[in-house]
């Protein structure tokens, strides 16, 4: 008995965002799908998992009918429970998204929504995170079209193990769209600054703004490929280790 | 003039942790400290930052004296307001620790401790992460003194660019420690358990459990090298890019 492809489909700017309705719209027409998200927005959590306090899930309804499971928790989180404890079936494909604001460059560590689908390329599932370039009046018709697309790759391709995706699509008309470019993660440094303030208590507080420098151009790199209007699809995995320095560091007589 | 060397100390047990303690205690000996923490305990909070709330910091005495200056935020966020709102002088080395538990394998990428040492990495810092490999009855004595050696040897050699160390320390008596093991990061996968429960009003929760599975043993990875009671340094890099599947990626036929 051939069954329907089984989707999990997951965020971090929580279960109620307009991008994860984009998204589950979409990917309706390629199988069965299943919302596992965060109850609330978790933006910039980066690879968090909650260990200190216990997870609840609840069912999260819209317009009258279910729509998911609602989570207290982080988008790690939501992928791990979804597997371990509520669904029955192992998806096919996790998809985490769509993420309101890009993820690209050193933000990537950063990013709550990449983290999920790392989660899912933990548990050995083809995985992507996709984010649409903009926080302003947000037309997902495209990112969502993508995201079935990939979908569809993934399902008939499948992943290496450890490999994951990060899609990033620019936020511009489609037609205005120059292709897809595969990309290495950018490495563009931030130039931070920390507003200081004065709260109504006569206390000092800081806000962390800041915006990259440098940003590299070559299409070939993440955020290049947006300035480009070019759909960035980024392979990567979560083994940080640096191999070309092993030889170097054994040279080093770090013996006690 | 010659000047002492700076050194960034944090962590993300807490500025009133004991490991902070000890490795300050330890690095007062290598330079002039400064501490920059969590002001409680930010554990698996992975590379988060903190956006949606203001930042505050505060200074932190102990038995009466200035200690260090506690912040509202993750590691992470200590590192990045060290060095762009508190600190008039740019540290030589910033070290993370010493952390209660190991970060090794995959859970290098949830660790909190380490994603303080990438955040000196992205500014251009030398740094590294030390944790001691057990939560109980801790002796930091053999892990201080290697972090105070291994910061000798950063100050020495440097790091190249985006480089930085993950150092985790066996917890067994200095004159059992078999020496010093360069590793790479262990991938071996978690068996999760989600323990559900009812509490006191009839709801259901779940607590995260879980355990390593097909722990790695050679003594060149670093949970193999914890098993032998060797040192574990693993260099790490904040690249997640897999470049050598860009390649078969771009033969997917991605575009519109």
């Amino acid at each position: 008995m051939s069954r329907n492809p089984f989707l999990l489909l997951t965020n971090d700017d929580g279960i109620g965002a307009p991008g994860l309705l984009a998204l589950s719209d979409e990917l309706q027409k390629v199988g069965d799908t299943v919302i596992v998200a965060p109850s609330s927005e978790r933006s910039a959590v980066g690879h968090a998992i909650t260990l200190s306090d216990p997870l609840r899930v609840w069912p999260f309804h819209r317009n009258g009918a279910f729509y998911g499971y609602a989570v207290n928790g982080t988008p790690a989180d939501c992928v791990k429970i979804a597997y371990w404890a509520i669904l029955d079936r192992k998806p096919d494909v996790v998809i985490s998204g769509i993420n309101l604001g890009s993820n690209t460059g050193i933000n990537t560590i950063y990013s709550g929504t990449v983290s999920a689908a790392t989660e899912g390329a933990i548990l050995g599932i083809p995985s992507f995170a996709v984010s649409l370039t903009t926080f302003q009046n947000p037309d997902f018709h495209y990112s969502a079209k993508f995201a079935g697309k990939m979908t569809r790759h993934l399902l008939e391709k499948g992943l290496p193990p450890g490999i994951y995706l990060n899609v990033n699509v620019p936020a511009c008309p489609e037609n205005e769209i120059q292709g897809v470019s595969v990309t290495r993660q950018g490495l563009a440094l931030f130039e931070e600054k920390f507003d200081k303030r004065i709260d109504p208590h006569g206390r000092i507080y800081y806000w962390l703004t800041g915006q990259k420098i440098d940003k590299e151009k070559a299409i070939e790199v993440d955020d290049g490929a947006i300035q480009a209007k070019m759909v960035s699809v980024t392979p990567v995995h979560y083994d940080l280790t640096r191999y070309d320095f092993l030889e170097t560091l054994k040279g080093w007589k770090l013996e006690p």
